[in-house]
């Protein structure tokens, strides 16, 4: 014998794990999952030889002191597969326990060798190793298991081959199995969010603009409207910063850089006189506004009404902000002493100063600011728009959000991030639950298509959780500004169908509010910089369509997930058609991309995918208007003017 | 203030680097790169705001004391990639190292701030800013550039304007950059191979078939036979098992289960023997080879011809093998006190024992069966071709190729398992360098398109080098059978121009032997049960043919590279067109996929991709017929008689 060297490994498994799925970037970060949801676990088990695998999920959820045991099933080839079903909100883990299945392997060799005639003298020699494979299993069983171990041990001695063939002791042996040489993969991270991090719809409106009579509105105007919201169907009501705002450069109607004597400023600059003639900042409410306990009255209202409610959270400080004197190490000093305001040179934002999160005060700084969000969190606020997280370090983030996430699990924050998809994909590996996306800006069928795809059919579905908004204070399409009531039908539908998290900054799209600023792709007279008045009871605003769709969301759970869309071919362009399936209810969207004329085109269906017979035809129920048709086999022809409703929202529904 | 718990990180970055690609399994295994090839890094930088990030790959070759930096270049968004040329046989590392571009932030804002024409006041304050930037360069250089830097520094606090914009100041801030808060990624790993890993051709025979005479060659009779392999432009010899041969239980001709009395048996049951009556194994020739004064003649011979010998190593015994008898324990033992033959139940292979790689003495037998390597590496060989490595722990072969590549990193082995591809992947992973595939299954343009695309443009191209063989002693594919010789100049243009590696099984593919057994896809007479006389200088064989392609191999770079294929569109289901280019080497084949009618049709080329232009004219060669074609635009027709030559091999020679 030659030494070579190295020695060979004391401990290894013939069973090798590869690439357990999901996981993200190789299980640097954690998934996303939701209550409600399931989380299928594939892996490749890979093993000499002819040998079956056996394998298990290892599922542990947070608090947990073992973790629970889910057997995987043999798919195809190397595939295997375990569903989960997380019922704790937190972080959990999972990985895939692998070994070789000694007992099963030798019992389906047996068979064959039965099968193919081999000799009793054979067989009984065969047996006698079926025996030594049943004694580890014996030793471990107890009670009545461990005597039938033992009966069977003694049958396989005594060469009795029909025993040996019984699924009886395939179960026993399987049950006590000593699971020799098992492996284990990596465990990787899972955090599971609050239900409505995945299906919700959000309303976005100015409390101060929620009066009738153009005055400015406090947070008990606001709670006043808070019962029509409810019957809208939407679940969170989403109030832009409720902060006393600065004084110093305030910014005038439609962003004007001088602010006329009444003009309230914009709810951004954050900081600014109190009624008792201190200041406020991040923790405090706009004194104009009604204050903390007016803010208190509307989230017992929406409490009441089971609203949740959503803050803006936006780290950044007027010059009148009480951080501004305290602790001027936070901002950025310049040398001749100046805070350096906000910019992106040439141009100044002069109403705001941003952070310096790399102040050398930096510690209490963070711990302040997260502290912010502890602050509402106090008051009853467990759901966070974040504005412009994309402009303050990840690291912050990823402490920040971590460690509240860690006390608080049910915690909701959205990432209002319009940048470099590499930067929106990083905030969610970080943490954030919800985010902005790119949907206002897809607006062709082949936009939409791919968007879809890139979002609900790759990798980013397992820790980018979109939600999808036609509109915002900031933005106000094109596609909306020339295709008016068709358009604004045709998006909702879109963002309330394609993603189960959806929101509407409402009353200028109620109202159908086309009116652009002339320079920027913006609401004109901006409720950023005045108060508005709206009508809240309109019969002639989308108003009933939003609550008819809202309905018809909650009303179909297919509508409620996000990564069970399937796009279908159809021969017209301007038609976009998907179905959303789960368990037994299947849902087919089809959407007229052109808000001016009628399209017309047939939808090819994958009828074998979908569950349906091509032979049998079956009841397509529009859920919008409320028609019923019969279609049958792959192709059907829709129709669908802009002028009446662009969209077909189907209940598919195969006769019995 | 408030303490939150959980402090704040003391260390951290403002850069997040994601996702360094290639990676395999998120950094698990080895990418595979080859000398002669580059390694292109990519990675996606993400920071907070508008700031720069500069980047460089640190990339640490073997026995390197520190690792080579190379800027990475910014290609758009957050994409940062740079291309290395790794020169050193072995396991390299590569890594990220990516920081805040301070310095060029603030000169790239300066700019826009005088171009939007700031006040010199306001651009006096920002001088200053910038020159407490430069600072920690200039502390950092010496010599000239560090009085070049001071100078700077003064002209800034003197409010010089035009002296902040200079490339000069950039370079030397960049040159002496302290890289404040680098981050770093993960370090990968990359094993490098020598050339021929990526680029070779294979010839296998037989040498006891190497006689004009019918009679059982030596290794002499078969090294009279490299002259003409090295003329036919191959490159490795590879030799099925030339070790004694098992007599019990011997197979006879078309493995019929016995044995005729002069039949020479499977070179696959090792172990038999020897000329003085003592027993050999996988450490000895068989006699009738010439024992092992004969192979060193026969290396000795191929070294001198620049041929690399390639040995098949199947560990597996005969029942006369002397370990049967040395190591009872390494075989699987019956409770009979018999030895388990290889076997799939119902069948048994009985002149084949199969190593029991979970025994108990396995540490000892693991030790020996890697120092059969060994013994051939000390007898110089270099190259080997695994039988059936999937039938065999993983964690052997990691342990095994692993600790003979850290001695000797200009090994290749060639793993022969037909199996399920995650085993095929993963052999590849724990250290295969070359792969068989399914390439000799797949015969439609479809089956080829998709496998070409598996292999060479997904992430299996950073670790799976595949070896392409239209047959070998074990596999006859139909396709060959009925398609005759066209179908075997297709077959060997596919394998010769899709994979830079291939190998031909060669005297029964150059004579166009389809005669095959009928019961089995492989050759009838087959050579692994019986000699065989080949006539080693036929004009009319194939062997002009393939002499005529390994040429043009070795003529055109683009060739001998795997990723850089491009599939083509054309407009006919039998014609396969791709390219592949290098630098400036340009080829082009079209391949008539029916062996029995001319195919025409037309080839569409992305010409922007390719480097051509829409409006000029460019030359076409083509390298198998020498005829020359003038091509223009992206379609171009063919047409291909297969009883003349089924392929173009175009050189695409742009006229300048």
């Amino acid at each position: 014998m030659q030494d070579t060297g190295a020695a060979p490994p004391t401990s290894w498994s013939r069973v090798v794990i590869t690439a357990v799925r999901p996981s993200v970037d190789g299980g640097r970060w954690p998934i996303k999952r939701s209550l409600g949801e399931t989380l299928e676990v594939e892996a490749d088990l890979v093993i000499d030889g002819h040998d079956h695998c056996r394998a298990v999920v290892l599922h542990q959820a947070p608090g947990a002191a073992e973790p629970v045991r889910t057997p995987m099933m043999h798919v195809h080839g190397t595939l295997y597969r375990a569903t989960l079903t997380p019922e704790t909100l937190g972080t959990h883990t999972y990985a895939v326990r692998a070994w070789t299945d000694a007992f099963g392997t030798w019992q389906d060799e047996f068979e064959r060798r039965v099968k193919g005639g081999e000799p009793q003298e054979e067989l009984s020699i065969e047996l006698r190793v079926g025996a030594t494979l049943l004694e580890p299993a014996a030793a471990r069983a107890t009670g009545a298991d461990a005597e039938q171990l033992k009966g069977y041990i003694q049958a396989f001695e005594e060469g009795q081959v029909q025993r040996a063939l019984t699924d009886e002791v395939a179960r026993l042996a399987r049950a006590y199995d000593p699971e020799r040489g098992a492996q284990e993969s990596e465990h990787l991270a899972m955090n599971v969010d609050p239900s409505h991090a995945r299906f919700c719809a959000w309303y976005e409106f100015f409390p101060r603009s929620s009066r009738d009579d153009g005055a400015h509105g406090t947070l008990d105007d606001a709670a006043e409207r808070l019962p029509f919201i409810k019957r809208q169907g939407f679940d969170i009501v989403y109030l832009p910063p409720i902060h006393p705002i600065g004084t110093t450069n305030r910014k005038g109607k439609d962003n004007a850089p001088v602010a006329g004597e009444d003009d309230p400023g914009s709810p951004w600059a954050i900081g600014g006189p109190l009624a008792d003639g201190t200041r406020g900042g991040h923790k405090a409410v706009h004194p104009a506004l009604g204050g903390m306990p007016a803010f208190e009255r509307f989230v017992a209202r929406a409490d009441a009404l089971d609203l949740k409610v959503a803050l803006d959270i936006a780290f950044q400080a007027s010059p009148d902000h009480p951080y501004v004197e305290a602790h001027p190490s936070w901002f950025n000093q310049r040398p001749d002493g100046s805070i350096r305001y906000a910019e992106n040179p040439p141009k100044k934002y002069q109403d705001v100063y941003p952070f310096d999160f790399t102040s050398e005060d930096y510690p209490a700084m963070w711990r302040e600011l997260k502290h912010v969000f502890e602050f509402w969190i106090d008051h009853g606020v467990r759901i966070f728009r974040v504005d412009n997280p994309h402009t303050k370090p990840l690291a912050f983030w990823a402490w920040c959000l971590g460690t509240l996430r860690a006390e608080h699990p049910d915690l909701v924050f959205l990432a209002e991030a319009f940048t470099k998809p590499a930067m929106m994909y990083a905030l969610a590996k970080l943490g954030f639950n919800n985010s902005y996306t790119y949907f206002t800006w897809r607006n062709s069928k082949y936009e939409l298509t791919s968007y879809a795809e890139e979002l609900y059919q790759s990798e980013v579905a397992d820790f980018f959780r979109p939600n999808f908004w036609p509109n915002t204070p900031d933005i106000l399409h094109d596609y909306l500004v020339h295709g008016g009531r068709a358009a604004h039908i045709t998006r909702l539908v879109l963002a309330a169908t394609l993603s189960s998290a959806y929101g509407l900054y409402g009353p200028p799209y109620e109202h159908v509010d086309n009116n652009q600023h002339p320079d920027r792709e913006e609401y004109a007279n901006n409720e950023k910089y005045e108060v508005r008045a709206w009508d809240w009871d309109d019969p002639h605003s989308l108003q009933p369509m939003i609550r008819r769709v809202n309905t018809i969301r909650q009303d179909h759970v297919a509508l409620q997930h996000m990564r069970n869309i399937r796009l279908h071919t159809t021969d017209n362009n301007q038609l976009l058609a998907y179905t959303k399936h789960h368990d037994d209810d299947l849902v087919l969207c089809v959407v007229n991309l052109d808000p001016h004329h009628t399209q017309e085109g047939w939808v090819e269906l994958p009828l074998d995918a979908l569950g349906l017979s091509q032979e049998q035809p079956f009841g397509v129920h529009d859920l919008l208007s409320g028609e019923r048709y019969v279609w049958q086999g792959h192709h059907n022809f829709v129709r669908l003017d802009p002028h009446v409703v662009p969209a077909h929202i189907f209940s598919i529904e195969p006769f019995n």
